[in-house]
């Protein structure tokens, strides 16, 4: 087995966590390649050292003394070493940064350090090999990131490491300048890691237990999900916040090589297993529930409207000449409705209302606002019959009026819509039906 | 009270038919015009007197011998005047029928001898007045129906008369010929002469006893619906078959007029009442199950879709220039499905699917086909919770397997998605549900 593990600031944020993360890369000798992010919060209403460099950077660039501020920044990291009662100095290191900001390397450069100096630190701890992505990680003049010299790159150098730390957050531009991926961006090179080498599985140690069912501000201590699919990962984070980025686990989903979401504060928690597709039965029918608030709806009335070719292009083409997205589109014998962002459609509405008079010539167009959107998700709810009963008489029970309701063929989820202030007390409903009253 | 009433071709097939609708229309004073179709079947198998009209002329126009047919529709009206004792003699018009047909007067003069024939007979055995829609109901040069002159010459023409008959189906063109409106189209007659005097009601006599809640073929003996409104009609209708005339219920109900479906051979049923719109609370939470086979899904997924502007704009479009319309397009995340009619969609599907990956270069294309939608439609489905569990639950219980549901948000109906095969067992089973269970 080959495991490119990567932790998140959390994990790294002071010695105690460090320590944390050492113990769990020492406890599995498959865990070969390790991807550390900067120091993040330790505590609530701490700074990220992300933040820190940052911040610290654009005083450097305004001319302003700085000297403060890069103390704090060393400060953090001296606090790590002594407190994991290592045999390291990084007073080399500061000086070549230091001499950077005066000099105005770049904003890109003075942030990734925050990720550069936790890799010295983990190398030094582990024994591993240190490689720099500066000598792996390649964009192009453009600065768009190039996937081919990087994959090229990548398995040459990592070819004879039996074990290296690689820092997360950036790579190289053709003239060796120092270029960082969007925020976030540890996973984007942990993904590019476990490609490149074929990995088996990719860990990514966080400060949860994995996927959650539901929001734990709407459910107290919602559960785990044990396994998820890429689709239906998808499909719940798209509604809500994600521990994954986008777009780096969509290349590692692509290659077939699962994602483990572990937390480093409970290192015996199996966290969850996220996969392209399997044959592992889900413990509930349904995965997890997400859900969004602010949608409104445009919902749009002519007579005989089925039998006029063109007539949903020609609503949609409104909205597209807006430069709005949409969510779903139901639609009766005689109505067509849009979903779309209500924050995103509110200094748009005339616009778009006037757009749909000129297109269609709708007898009567009706707005409502204020409405959210909620996803029961599941590849279990395909064999099981009766979700779909089980979900609306767990919402009528609720007292939840439902605006809306989709369900596509995939049938791998149903959409609720329902008015914002009952937005809680469906999730509620829905996770009671199907959780609680199975536990 | 002033009512319009309307007598379809079976209420008129024969004397014995036509003496109930006499004894009909003397059983209520405000029964004042009456718009008659044509002689209709007598009994399976039987040749409306339209057809025979059409088949005679026919003969006619291409010079042939037509004295036999001419005989058999002489004969049709003879039985019903003998039937009827009536000392009414129809020699003359025959003459000039016979003449006109000799003369080709026309296809459309030939096929409307079947109502002005009736009508005459109707004046006649009623003592009311028989007036001629050639005098009132005019189309412009080019054939179409010229709506304000209409109007103006009927309220003019009918001012005068107290009582009066008035054949459907027909007008003139402005040099007088004879122009007929689609098949059917004895409504439209109808509804004009009721707009043009502001009748009260407008009476529609058929041989059922008003909308059924479900289609008889699937449900035994199904309620008769008691209230429906002008769109819940629409939403029923356009999946089955409808007893009205569509172009002749929509300028009725926009001026307000209620219509009545009623049975001739029970006039003691109420029949169903449509409406505009009503405070009459359905006696079932839903007003009627609808439905129809032969629906095809293209699935179209693709990853981030939800974030490209203009995504289902360019899916639509594709079906657009197809020459097609859509029934559906529910949505997921990374899925967009467009519900079409198969039959409309087979000959066309390889150029959809080419269009389609042009268009918006996507994962996965998949089809599904022999599927069956299932409308359930009511006004009543808004005030009452839990109508949604209600449905999914039996349709659970009835191991329907449910491919897609779209509730819009005019929340007057729920449209399911089920394999063609379970297209009778998902209308038993909701029907069951609300009103078997209920009687």
């Amino acid at each position: 087995m080959l495991k490119v593990v990567k932790f998140g600031g959390s994990s790294l944020a002071n010695a105690e966590q460090f320590q944390k993360v050492v113990d769990i890369i020492r406890s599995d000798k498959d865990r070969r390649f390790v991807i550390p992010s900067a120091p993040g919060k330790r505590f609530d209403g701490d700074t990220k050292v992300t933040d820190m460099l940052y911040s610290c950077y654009r005083q450097a660039e305004q001319g302003k003394d700085f000297g403060r501020s890069f103390r704090n920044i060393m400060e953090r990291y001296q606090d790590i070493i002594s407190g994991l009662g290592l045999d390291l100095s990084l007073d080399d290191e500061f000086a070549v940064i230091e001499k950077n900001f005066l000099e105005k390397t770049g904003e890109d450069y003075a942030a990734s350090r925050g990720e550069y100096l936790n890799g010295r630190i983990m190398a030094a701890c582990l024994g591993f090999a240190f490689v720099d992505p500066v000598e792996m990680i390649c964009f192009d003049e453009e600065g768009n990131f190039d996937d081919r010299r990087t994959d090229k790159a990548m398995r040459k150098r990592l070819a004879g490491e039996k074990n290296a730390v690689i820092p997360g957050f950036y790579g190289a531009m053709p003239d060796g300048s120092v270029k960082t991926f969007s925020r976030g961006g540890s996973d984007i090179t942990g993904s590019l890691v476990a490609k490149a080498i074929h990995a088996d599985l990719y860990e990514n140690w966080t400060d949860v237990s994995g996927f959650l069912m539901a929001d734990p501000h709407v459910i107290k201590d919602p559960v785990v999900i044990s396994t998820i699919t890429y689709r239906e990962m998808r499909e719940l984070s798209y509604m809500g916040a994600s521990v994954l980025h986008e777009d780096a686990v969509f290349p590692l989903i692509k290659e077939g090589i699962p994602i483990n979401v572990r937390n480093t504060n409970r290192p015996e928690d199996p966290g969850t297993m996220v996969v392209e597709s399997t044959c592992n039965k889900p413990q509930y029918t349904i995965t997890g529930i997400g859900g969004k608030k602010g949608f409104a709806s445009i919902t749009i009335e002519k007579a005989m409207m089925n039998a006029e070719i063109g007539f949903g292009r020609k609503v949609l083409q409104v909205f597209e000449e807006a430069g709005m997205t949409f969510e779903h589109t139901p639609s009766g014998i005689d109505t067509f409705s849009v979903f779309v962002n209500q924050h995103e459609f509110e200094p748009l509405e005339q616009t778009v209302i006037a757009g749909l008079h000129r297109a269609v010539r709708p007898d009567l167009i009706e707005l409502e606002s204020d409405l959210a959107l909620v996803a029961v998700v599941g590849r279990g709810m395909k064999r099981t019959r009766g979700t779909a009963g089980r979900i609306f008489s767990a919402l009528a029970h609720a007292h939840v009026n439902v605006k809306m309701i989709d369900q596509g063929s995939s049938e791998l989820n149903i959409i609720v819509g329902v008015e914002n202030r009952d937005f809680e007390a469906a999730i509620r409903a829905i996770y009671d039906i199907f959780v609680t009253a199975s536990l």
